[in-house]
């Protein structure tokens, strides 16, 4: 059995970092399919998924480590081709991935106790953001 | 139900970036399998699968990135172990990853209109490619 | 058709790198589903799991390309929040991502003859870990 779904939100910009553990926790809960996996992804090229213990300190650290490795000020040829700006966005995209899957048992995520499902974005302006969700079990 | 399929193809050798999609495209449109996910896999270590915008800046900003964090020149105990001078292939490879999973709704992948499907070639020389490409789904 | 099972073992702390394939291939081994999926997942915030050929000199490579991009030395916010000096540890877990997926074909994981699935600990000590693996398939 298969349950495809969407989750629309709306980000704030560049190093924004979305916990949406609570929203695919209802999808489970709410889903005819109780054991399987969910796979999450990211319909473009921008944003990213992983998982991060949700609290105030990784919200920092996370966009500073990005920052470090992948700088926002320097030139890209991304930005010679389209001029907007944001070639170190489709860098860090492309590093972390746009898919996760987690499995899920008796209707809940094996999610550890500080472990949270989030959405990074690493485009250089705002946007709304629509995930992909797809449940597959029995 | 589930299928599973073999993608083949030559790589350049390091840096090369293989866009994938249209073949991806073409073995979920083939299959009977028409709503599911697709696992796309790397059986080796020295390449990697993600997603990214195909446009003629971006190939060249990813492998100045992987050269910048994980230089081809510097010496890695791997190599000092097998002597064939790829020890940055593995390091790249290990943290891209060499799995990627996209769902599919009505025989058609849910990517973003700019985002593709891509193989990076990590390893020091050409190589000729085979991937695992499994269907699952109903 | 699904079968989810635990993977229970112990860690050596920072930099540990635990080769997980025979008690992946032994778990497809025994499982009634012969074709499929096998979903690998960390439910915690300090480990990761990817591939790689699985050789001392490589062993060495990874931890020092941690410690290069993401230095244990360093202060983290993270570190502000529950003085526990892991920091550096949920910067790599979330680069690296909590989940692998490999297809399995009679009975027997998709790898190359040079790659194994491995866990890495990014903790700061030695740490009691149990994996979710999950088998979906026919």
């Amino acid at each position: 059995m298969i349950e495809t779904r969407e989750l629309n939100f709306d980000t704030a910009g560049p190093g924004d970092i979305i916990d949406i553990t609570a929203n695919l926790a209802a999808l489970v809960k709410e889903a005819a399919i109780t054991s399987g996996t969910m796979t999450v992804f990211v319909p473009g090229s921008t944003g990213g998924l992983t998982t991060v213990e949700y609290e105030p300190g990784l919200l920092k650290d996370l966009p500073e480590f990005f920052e470090k490795i992948i700088p926002s000020k320097q030139t890209y040829h991304h930005d010679e081709t389209w001029h907007d700006g944001n070639g170190f966005s489709h860098v860090r995209a492309a590093l972390v991935g746009p898919d996760i899957t987690v499995p899920f048992v008796g209707s809940r995520l094996t999610l550890g106790t500080w472990q949270q499902v989030v959405f990074l974005e690493f485009d250089n302006r705002s946007r709304r953001r629509t995930l992909i969700v797809q449940l597959m079990g029995e």
